[in-house]
């Protein structure tokens, strides 16, 4: 049906494919329409470049006077790395702008809407919003708490193994689900792993799809810089790599990692590595979402640090049993089953012959978790 | 459409709503058609009873002569506590017999249909044979091995866990997934857990739903007969409970459960209980279907073993950690994942907040890991 969601829905898919290249910025897309066609299209393709509103009204070009943007974000007010695209659709002659969703950024927060308003511009709000808002989860987070967007991903079979008690662990899931991690890898700034995931398995950690994909950061927590300087982290140059470590690091150690190109960043006295601290420092990176790709022990203290944002589980339909072998989350536990970290707004899906079920530590348990902290 | 698999569904669902009230002997539903008309339809109601094509054929009368009948199930070719089903689709001049899939019965297994074929009647065999063929997995297995199917139910946490630390499991999964238990308990003859469950949670162990349900027999293991004799399932009459335990246990302990109307059946020497020799008693019992809702190691032994047939697994969006509480299986388990117990045929399904994950060990380790015994 041709309505306000028949072009809602393709500037969501604007942005939706631009997911993974617009750094801490949100996705976004534009869909200009008058007198029944589209006359323009637009993303914002990268951080520092033009917003999609500006793409879309570069193709536009004159036909832009008198039509209706549609928008999955609310039009910014201010002047930030590019000018005010509300004042841009006001120069334009827009006549209507159709937003989804209003900008969580405290510097624009209903001001784009109410800037377009004021200067007599028709603004409808809240077409397919909530996709939208969803579409934008690690940068909702990122601009109102100014810590990155934590995707917590695991692998284990349905007795919670990510491992065989030898430590063997490939495979656990399948070709489909190991190809959706890839995704997630595309899609998240930094892919983060315990020092002990480099000794054990020296993974490459880095995004392989059937075409070229963004390369994340890879970072690695290791407090006593145990990291071996022939593992692959250390040798590829494909992205770079930053250990964080402590206090406590032999700096002799540090300047070895430094000649070979890796970063050593030092995140509180130890001896563990301050996991808020290196939060806070990713952050001044800009690096707004990482990809938990952890070990129990990882796992458990990102989670019990009330740093988790998103846990992404692929449970592989086999059993592999052991008492020691490691489980996903190494967690001192509760006593309560009732206590336990729920999820919320939790997906299952079937990918391939496993399923996969993602959702969202529920917010009080995260709060309780790092009251002593914050 | 109006065609054969228009009436054959028909039957499956007449068949399908009996589950659980048929005992060792299948699930079949009938469905007899003459010129446009469905004119008697039947399914076996209990072991004992006429069987689908006998009650359809009731229901038809004179109507049946030159009808066609689709079953679910061949029809039976010999005497068993009933005539054959064969014989009585001929005497009533039935012309034409539409069956879902043959009888693995070794005294059936295509004799039925040759036997109808011998009178001139047409025969189509293979409509919607598949799920025919799963709507009876549990007689399947139970007619060609003489052992009860085991469907093994567990509940957990997404770390795997069926209790806290403390012990504490109420409750892991939501009230639809409880819902579901209840209605698998009134699908199987029997509900099996260990003592330990008995002592920990004293459960009742009753299929209760919205309506009466059929109680399944309780079957304790218990290889030192520490059962309370105060437990739900020693004092509650709505269904009988038998202890499965070994030559070691007292003679006095023995007599004490029989006084309260608890029958005690000893599996082997000990001192654990001789869980096929359990299985083979049950056997002879006619007890053809067990829900195993074991804790771990019974869960693992019966693995182990090689006697479970089905895995169904709720699985409650949280995370409860705690290294020593239990997961559903206690398992020695294998040094490589690639030898893990793999399951086949995998289902998975949302259930509330729930996510339902269903499948079959495979074959090949099974009898891998009963080989000892064999």
């Amino acid at each position: 049906m041709l309505n306000d969601e028949y072009y809602m829905r393709l500037a969501l898919q604007l942005a939706e494919k631009t997911l993974g290249q617009t750094g801490i910025n949100p996705v976004v897309g534009c869909v200009i329409v008058k007198e029944g066609r589209i006359v323009g299209l637009g993303s914002h393709l990268q951080r520092g470049s033009h917003h999609a509103e500006v793409n879309a009204l570069l193709m536009a070009g004159k036909e832009a006077e008198g039509g209706t943007a549609y928008v999955t974000l609310e039009p910014c007010s201010y002047f930030g790395r590019t000018p005010p695209c509300a004042d841009r659709l006001v120069a334009e002659k827009i006549s209507r702008v159709v937003v989804a969703c209003t900008d969580p950024n405290p510097q624009v927060a209903g001001n784009g809407i109410e800037k377009l308003r004021g200067h007599g511009i028709r603004v409808d709000v809240g077409v397919l919003e909530q996709e939208a808002r969803e579409l934008n989860e690690m940068f909702n987070k990122f601009i109102v708490s100014r810590l990155p967007f934590v995707t917590l991903k695991s692998a284990t079979t349905l007795d919670g193994k990510i491992a065989a008690k030898s430590g063997d662990s490939k495979w656990i899931s399948g070709e489909a689900s190991r190809a959706q991690v890839h995704m997630l890898r595309h899609r998240h700034q930094a892919i983060m792993v315990g020092v002990d995931t480099v000794i054990a398995d020296d993974p490459l950690l880095t995004a392989r799809l059937e075409v070229a994909a963004i390369q994340p950061v890879r970072l690695v927590v290791d407090s006593k810089l145990r990291i071996p300087l022939d593992s692959r982290v250390v040798k590829d140059q494909e992205t770079k790599t930053i250990v964080l470590t402590t206090n406590q690091a032999s700096i002799e150690q540090m300047l070895r990692l430094n000649a070979l190109g890796v970063e050593v960043i030092k995140c509180g006295e130890g001896p563990r590595v301050d996991l808020r601290k290196a939060m806070a420092i990713m952050t001044e990176r800009e690096i707004g979402s990482i990809l938990l790709e952890g070990g129990s022990r990882l796992n458990g203290a990102m989670l019990e640090a009330g740093l988790v944002d998103k846990i992404v589980l692929f449970l592989a339909p086999k059993i592999v049993g052991g008492a020691d072998a490691p489980g996903a989350f190494a967690l001192q536990g509760f006593d309560l089953m009732s206590d336990a970290i729920a999820l919320e707004r939790v997906n299952v899906e079937r990918v391939g012959n496993d399923c996969c079920i993602t959702g969202y530590p529920r917010l009080e348990r995260r709060q309780e978790a790092c009251s002593p902290e914050s």
